[in-house]
């Protein structure tokens, strides 16, 4: 018998994190505040209770470096937590790379991505709040899966507004949120003064993210019983999600590494965050010297062509102004099968490490993501969301670049879920359907330019 | 800070088994040899050579206990073995039973079902034979995706014979069969005689499991560089399955617990063969006294309605004849969601072991394998797929009569696969399109009595 290769580097249930790692307290600089849309004045925690439980508002402004996490989010973490760390050895084998690639999977979640990872403390909190019901919205499914599992858990009630064009293409990601109990409703919808307004003058609406957020914030506003809950952007979401990077930098020790490169793909930023916040502040202590690289779409490219300046959030100007990298809320991305990266900003978070220069950023056109995905797939089995493709393009690319210099390199991606609820964007990509895109820069100056100043 | 409930059992990459576990050696009794279709004699090693490696025939007739696993498997397992076991503990509380219940998860392999533990094995040894391309049917697509998956790994090519109805209704597993580089055509097809034969007299052909199977041995048997290969029924598919078994003793030691009753859905046997055989190899060594169950289909019961008589393997009759639980070659079993479990026969081996009284079988309707899978998604999270959930409606069924008892019971069953490609079963169950079949006595009657006599 000759002696195995190692390909998984895995940690028992008790090494699940026990605090996750907040990251606002190693900053050399503080982040900007987010403004009242209506007076452009900093917000205060009360501006946000009728939203939010006081819990998650006190972790979206705290300093504290360690946030313990509940054992009865410990406890439900454990159903898949701490998630496997993966050598790609056929991978490296097929690129014929000097380059060891690593590969953290968040797919192995029961929802399939590293949203519950959020999803379930979000439920938590609010259910010890006496929160009855969440209300969210999702586009491509992934997040309004988790939420709902997470409210399965947690016997509460959940309401997802879905993009119109969603819902009636994605049948699957719907009866998945469906069979864990929840209500999923097409957005635009008459059960909101949003969307019935919108109905009345576009009977024919196929929705955004915008509208679908805008119904969610309406309910939860008007019912008392009601939260809403938000998959990314906001920074006790990317608190998270830190338990990422925290396992991973234990399990890296295991396989006896160090990453010379770290890559997650980005569209609201929380899979990146989750495996970049704890390197950045290993970084900052001179713990480790790993460049950290953001990965976008070229149709999307909000770090890499965007400006850094206050936003909103949505597209209907309702929610809060963040200080973030952004192509501007009236730009309407192109139609990417990568949907969970279709987003005109960046987490305030990710967009503020940018600017101190504590990451990098690039994008991946969509074909070259799919092939990259496609490769994957052969080599390791496992079928990657159309997201996650853009991080392995990414770590691709970088095997290939050591190759080219006959240099080992370290390359350590976040694989942020499957694309088992995907295989439509495959489908067509394998019969030749789908397109690069241009650097839309017209749009994109156009709706920079529309954008408030904020002195 | 509490102490954290246990809820997933692991072994380490190096407790891959280093060996099949295989029962012949320990069977109270011989299975009953294969006939040859033609001659009705038993069938000789050298008349499956067209269509197996030698490596394989050799396994299908061996009566060693142990068949070592080769290194270059034992790699590829580590992929994703030893599989995870759980205890469902949510589910339990659900349930509000003194049973405890866990779970070996083989929705975890990259293709999401146990298929693979024979996938890559057939792939290996057919690589080192030299064959060039393996043939296969598929129906709902477990079984080709997971071939077409170990062909990549292994660089050989892959062709499926894919039921028209599964090739038109299920896109997403042909998908993911293209995904890792397979040919996938529809059966019946023009590539083939019988596959022309049928179309001349049934242009609109739905096609089946046997006329798939037709074509895919057909095109081995006509072409020396490709061999068949085989999901399910035969001693070697049971065999590789085994590390289910191997490693679920061991897992279930790691928690300190005996099973009582081990559960595992039956179609043509193999997922539970694979959990099976290795404790019916304790039972009968008294290292253990645990009751071992098969659960079928209402609509397909082979265990618990057909004869333990000598018939074909498929509808056409082109296969060897071997004695198992059948309803007769010829019957047609009801359209049920839980494509893997339509089967007429059930795998020799595990009909043996049910002849010799070291099983027993109980059959489940549809309606309730639904009901108890949602209950199972919204406790653990993991949407299971349809054959599953009969074993876990099983398990349900222990828990609750251990409530009524009063009394602790361990029970361990197989989740054989997830059912994220499944999910439009779970929409027409939720929309109440669904229903129980029921037990087709007549048909089968019909069926059987259509069988050839074997003195």
């Amino acid at each position: 018998m000759l002696p195995m290769e190692k390909i998984q580097f895995n940690l028992p249930q008790d090494r699940i994190p026990l605090a996750w790692y907040n990251i606002a307290a190693d900053l050399p600089k503080p982040m900007a505040p987010p403004l009242h849309p209506g007076t452009l004045k900093p917000l205060g925690p009360d501006d946000l209770a009728p939203l939010f439980p006081m819990s998650l508002i006190e972790q979206e402004v705290s300093t504290e470096r360690e946030i313990e996490i509940p054992d009865e989010v410990r406890q439900v973490y454990a159903q898949w937590r701490p998630s496997p760390l993966y050598r790609a050895r056929r991978l490296e084998k097929a690129l014929d790379t000097p380059a060891h690639i690593y590969y953290k999977n968040e797919g192995v979640s029961p929802a399939g991505s590293h949203k519950p990872n959020t999803a379930v403390p979000q439920a938590f909190y609010n259910k010890q709040a006496g929160t009855k019901r969440l209300s969210t919205e999702t586009g491509a499914g992934q997040w309004g899966s988790s939420l709902a599992m997470a409210c399965a858990f947690f016997d509460m009630e959940c309401k997802v507004y879905m993009v119109r064009v969603s819902y009636d293409q994605k049948p699957y990601r719907r009866a998945l949120m469906e069979t864990y109990g929840a209500s999923v409703t097409a957005s635009p919808s008459v059960e909101t003064e949003v969307g019935r307004a919108i109905l009345a003058a576009h009977p024919d609406s196929n929705g955004s993210l915008g509208i679908a957020i805008s119904e969610a914030v309406e309910i939860a506003a008007k019912d008392p019983n009601t939260k809403y809950a938000l998959g990314s952007v906001l920074n006790h979401v990317m608190l998270h999600q830190t338990v990422i990077g925290l396992e991973a930098i234990e399990q890296m020790a295991l396989a006896g590494e160090e990453p010379d490169v770290i890559m997650a793909c980005t569209g609201g930023g929380s899979n990146f965050a989750g495996l970049a916040m704890p390197y950045i502040g290993r970084n900052l202590k001179g713990l480790s010297h790993a460049r950290i690289v953001a990965v976008e779409p070229s149709a999307c490219p909000s770090l890499t062509k965007g400006q850094f300046t206050y936003d909103f959030g949505d597209t209907g100007r309702l929610t809060p102004l963040v200080k973030m990298h952004t192509l501007g809320s009236a730009f309407m991305p192109p139609g990417i099968h990568a949907g969970g990266l279709r987003y005109h900003g960046m987490a305030p978070l990710v967009s503020h490490v940018m600017d101190l220069g504590l990451i990098e950023a690039t994008s991946v056109q969509q074909l070259d993501a799919f092939a990259a995905g496609i490769q994957f797939a052969r080599a390791e089995g496992i079928v990657p969301a159309p997201e996650s493709n853009h991080a392995i393009a990414g770590a691709i690319y970088e095997a290939l670049e050591a190759k080219r210099e006959g240099k080992p390199r370290t390359i350590l991606f976040n694989l942020s879920g499957h694309g088992n609820f995907d295989m439509q964007s495959y489908i067509n990509y394998q019969a030749g359907l789908l397109e690069n895109y241009d650097y839309p820069a017209e749009e994109i100056a156009m709706a920079l330019a529309g954008l408030p100043v904020i002195l």
